[in-house]
């Protein structure tokens, strides 16, 4: 408790800086891509790490004012010539085939080094800066999309970010209703699951007793949220989605007291920042809102999602027409009803022919259907495995919006955290790809004839 | 102001961390360099990031139980075992060969690096760990002096420092009396320059109205300085430091109100932590802390250092007994004068004999005496003259303390920080290594005739 | 700066107990009147203090679960059974009649004291108390208007307050787009003057560059806010409020740089606790924001307000019909046109008709217009006449919203608060009731030929 | 939690004006009492608030800077002068006796009220006053003594004070080695019952894992502590006092881990500002340092004083020489052994015969000596008994300080409090004066001969 006294006041200064983030409109307009470049090659030419300072100040304002085909050629440009020392590779490389120590290696491992690692540690030298180059590097990602020359640039970034915001330099944060306004904007902006409508829609997620929300934060990158969760404290497993949103229930809030609540449930994980992207937070945040659940609310007893199931009404078509393995004809006759218009109607006109083939295919989607890597192809569902947790039951009608219907037919899982299960899980999923299923689940597989036993 | 309170909120939890830092009897004593270096391998064969969490938590637990020979043989093994593998490195050097695009470039560099890089930050991730690493590093250092292999070992430490310790992620503090005991004590234990030698004298450093001390600090290692810098305000150039240290004036302070003060003076700058030498903060230090002065006192004009001159009198001695260039007549007798054991004696009686050749000696020894890379062999000279000041006044009898007899004879200088010239002083001085000196200390060097003019 | 470290951690305290407010529901329901009564008799005949925590909490409870007539009986029962004792009066009075020195009086004065005051300050004993206490009598105010006897004990509440809310005791806050979201709603809620439409609206007034809010908190009330102002920089005195507010300009910004504005209009003041009517924070509030605002913005030249004129267009029809003194013919024109409906036509097409009877109307009623005391019948303008402004100039359809129209026929005033003037002002206003008038408001009473002159 | 970043906030203001408090210096010296009497009048005669800030700052700094002659002066004049108006006295008299009525009593009450309250509020209005207000009353303490005219003023002094440090605005703070060197200074200087030697003794007494101290503050005095308690955590109850002050134990600390403790013993409690004498806080802090105790600790059992028995050793050798009720003989030795110097020597060499009568003697001392009132002499007997404790055991050579030696030849003892008596214990001894005792001490009271059975 009493040591926060001390670093309160270190906070207090990381503030001030963030005020003197760069302003547009301070340095001369109409600079292009070349004189970037040609600032970023004076910037590791000095050997001032004070003047360091004002040069790394003055390239991110200059990049702040270009277009967007200028910033193309400026990465363009950070990949042709910034390539390391030819000549030095070479000899480095002969020294260390003569004698392979670790000294040698070291010296290899420096001089193929490209100066962009470099570049990126001083432009981030003036406080503030973390944020702008997460920034760059997220338009960095779009042009690289039909760009491939750019990859090595990208690497480079993804070396120094996984550096910067190693799990032990992030800080997790509860979000509520005593959020200042400019985070809880932020929230409403970057939920990313079941959209936030509005602000009372806002206080309805994150204001009520058995409401919880919590993100990671860095403290380099201030109030800007790298990652958040949304919890509903529940009794038993949640079924569907929309009470918990609150759509149909003005309050939202089903508990008055979280104590008496048995369940966390996670319904909504959001990445904020797609400049950090390839770096993983998702996992470490669940695991640590887990602890701090388990410590505030020791009648817990289920840590579980309510999850979306996104691609799996298009997995449904396209299965439909394929060949191998094929739909059975309940299946099929499913796959058909559903290319109404009028899901909704569909759903609860046809609901007992519909219920069973499509509860055996989403079992079958999710524990069966793999990507090129063996692993699940939704990504929900591999994210969740990942972390150790397993398929544990699927929902009818749990996302009546139309996003859930569209995309789902309505239906959404629970993945269940078992805290004495999650190691073995993750460590079967993580070297064989093996699926944890709860005996539903199982039994679901079982009765999908055309799936071959686990 | 107001971005505080939530930053405010996230220390509170990076606070409450500190608290669960490894304490040493947890894990089973007698454990041995092997083991640790078998989970440390563990540690990186797992891809499992939150296992990850428990198995970094408890190598460093094991750390903290080695006995010193032990410790020594754990970053033997972390020289020789966790080489990058040498197959890879030819083949990615064949392919970069063939095509030396970036690419090939970045595929050689990955290729080469050295395991431990990803050991170190994977060491890193629970909360808390960066010091007990900056700690580990401080024990390497020790081993390393007379161990040159584990010089590539030390080097990977370096890089990943340089990353977490980035000038933009570091926090200037205030220190004063207001500042907990627990980090005051840190402050006394670490001054290196002038010994605070009880909590009433602390109290004189810092608490006067007359008197600033900053500290760097970064939001991973809590409340551990990283460097502090002592500053009084006065009116003029100081010419002693003892009534600046308060020996004589149980105040200690000269000024009531510090808006009067037209001079600041840094007379103390300590860093704290042997374990991040290589990474520089004196300059930045420095420099926020002049911004932060003017900020507060506009009336400042003058930023200058009260300076030990270490190695000054041995130099003297050494020089006296060298031939070329040979000391002068005037010189040499004061060598001679100085080999006395009753130094405050000899200096007061024999004060006209020995001023003006010391003064002489000294200039010549902070300008003209230069290392092998052509740079001031005076350490203190050599940091301030880099930052970009100059040498700018010799005093005589400035520090009568026994230290300041022994290693200077009571000579200490002024450094002075003219803020339209240390752009230009800097530069000079590291490209073709001039030292900047004011026109009495150049008035001095043409006395010298044994000195060959600038 | 420093200091404030310790206190920072103060307050994480002082929040942790507003986490116990009392809950309703905790008590048994149904309770009486008469049975408080008797829990305040227990309370007040009990010596122990620790045993008044809980016997104080248990009586807010009950409070809390009173129906709205058991509460009137409440306060039935406070006026009627706490009377001080007749014979102990009786007989303090004999001894200061016999011996009228400051102990006698004093003990006169304990005497006829109602224990009353002895109970609130019992009642206040536990933590989080304050507001309830300051919402009890805000309860009390409502019954109060019908039933004079409840007077004595408001005026128990009001000598409490003058004490708890004492000026010394209040913490001025910036409010703005960095303020916890459950203080904005508040803000929302409480705004009196121009209401704040919505949480983008809210946005438009505290977040730009130019715009400030300041209010009052009590570190026992925590964060419920007293009174707030809201502040708009601007270049020159404004004339219209609808670009403030921002209704016709999505931004509602004019200037980017705060540093740029010469004026700042204080636009809108809201009591937010009509618990502590009678309890003045308004005149502390506008002056400690004049002297952070010059502290911030030493640019700024202006402090003045845009008011509205309450009252203003019903005074104008009372006049009309009234004999003495009468209006002259353009204003009996004036009032007529003005019973119109659609009053933005009116005041479109006569303009020229309308204007000048208008201004001359709204100068007499706010300088000439007093009430019995002597003082200006319009509250708005008693307010800041009292703070020591001058009425200073009348804008013309400068409010036209729908109120604005009908309370004042658009019209709104400056109030200029001059700071070399203030005390004069208010000397004058105070001792004499004279109304400082800039020079065109003095012209504007000079053409009304039915005023006498002042 | 979450409530904090918004209050905390508040404090940083709080904190900022205590810079601001009054210099001496300031104002022209050589003014006097009637000068300063004269300053308070027009003080109260100005209906200007914001006027007032100024004038209660003009005064206050005028009071700093008056001789001690002029303060008691100038105290005597607030006696004399301020009286209430006889004749407005008188008629409010008439008006209550014709109709005693709740509104006329309040209107007598309000009559004989001196004007020095209003003055004493006013007085008060600047941030940073209150504090200068406290020390104020303790010089009036001071001359009181032998001015009983003055009782009168100090009597509004306490008005006011209990309702400013009314218990629902105070803030416990926990004391340890991270809490601001300012603080700490303060514990050291205002330490009561046994006196802390120097920075390292004050780091045994906080430091130590088994060590807690808390303060209540109050917003508007800062970082002044008004009182706080020492605990030691121990498994049992203590016995001697040395080893929890380490004075032979340079670590002090005997358990490593707080949570293994069954025991809480309160070792010392002071209270710090004599000008707020009067207002009791040790019960509420006693009683809130449990509630925080059991909160943390779960584990603990016991809640018990290792107190120091002041008076004891005169007592015996008054009792002496006596007649009625007389020592019985073995208690007549003893005392006549105890008049030797050499304390420490008697009680090793005659410790067989000193033990068991003067244990007796303790019990009589604590449990039957009465004062006027009906209450124990021992102040600290009467404050804990008050409390709800009970005299629960009787330690030979617990504090052989030479301090211990002399006011009670080393005996200390346990006051237990036992949470489910404390009710009990405390209503029977204050309304029957019943001292709660354990059955050790009635024991011994027993075995006294001389004394009758309660």
């Amino acid at each position: 408790m009493a040591q926060g006294r001390f670093l309160n006041e270190l906070l207090t200064t990381l503030t001030r800086r963030y005020a003197t983030r760069i302003r547009p409109g301070e340095a001369t307009p109409g600079l292009q891509a070349a004189s970037l470049l040609e600032q970023c090659q004076a910037l590791l030419a000095s050997d001032s790490e004070v003047a360091n300072l004002a040069q790394a100040r003055n390239a991110l304002t200059t990049y702040d004012l270009l277009t967007e085909p200028d910033r193309r050629a400026f990465f363009q440009g950070l990949a042709e010539r910034f390539a390391p020392d030819a000549n030095a590779i070479a000899e480095a490389y002969q020294r260390y085939a003569e004698n392979p120590d670790g000294s040698n290696a070291q010296a290899l491992n420096r001089a193929s080094r490209s100066p962009r690692q470099e570049l990126l540690r001083r432009l981030n030298t003036p406080p503030g800066h973390t944020y702008a180059l997460v920034r760059m590097r997220a338009d960095l990602q779009r042009f690289a999309r039909d760009a491939p020359e750019l990859e090595a640039v990208d690497a480079d970034f993804i070396d120094l970010f996984r550096s910067w915001f190693n799990r032990g330099f992030l800080v997790m944060q509860r979000i509520d209703w005593n959020t200042p306004a400019s985070v809880l904007e932020k929230i409403i902006a970057y939920e990313a699951v079941h959209t936030i409508q509005s602000w009372d829609d806002l206080r309805r997620r994150i204001a009520p007793a058995d409401r919880r929300c919590f993100g990671f934060f860095h403290p380099a990158t201030g109030d800007e949220p790298l990652i958040f969760v949304q919890v509903a404290l529940t009794r038993g497993l949640p079924q569907q989605i929309q009470p918990i949103l609150g759509a149909d229930n003005p309050d939202a809030s089903a508990l008055e007291n979280a104590e008496t609540a048995d369940t966390a449930t996670f319904f909504s994980i959001s990445n904020c920042q797609s400049g950090l992207r390839g770096i993983s937070f998702g996992n470490f945040l669940i695991k640590q809102v887990v602890e701090e659940l388990r410590q505030e609310l020791p009648n817990l007893k289920h840590f579980v999602t309510l999850s979306p199931i996104p691609g799996f009404a298009q997995w449904v078509q396209e299965r439909a027409v394929e060949e191998n393995p094929p739909l059975d004809e309940h299946e099929q006759r499913a796959a058909e009803l559903l290319r109404e218009e009028d899901l909704p109607g569909v759903l609860s006109e046809h609901e007992k022919e519909l219920h069973k083939p499509l509860l055996r295919l989403v079992a079958r989607y999710l524990v069966k259907e793999k990507n090129g890597a063996g692993l699940p192809v939704n990504p929900v569902s591999r994210f969740h495995l990942g972390n150790g947790a397993e398929v544990h039951r699927i929902n009818w009608m749990a996302d009546t919006s139309d996003n859930g219907l569209r995309q789902s037919h309505g239906l959404m899982v629970n993945y269940l955290y078992r805290l004495e299960d999650i190691e073995r899980n993750h460590e079967g999923f993580a070297t064989t790809g093996k699926v944890a299923c709860s005996r539903e689940i199982q039994k679901l597989l079982r009765q999908s004839k055309t799936v071959t036993p686990a």
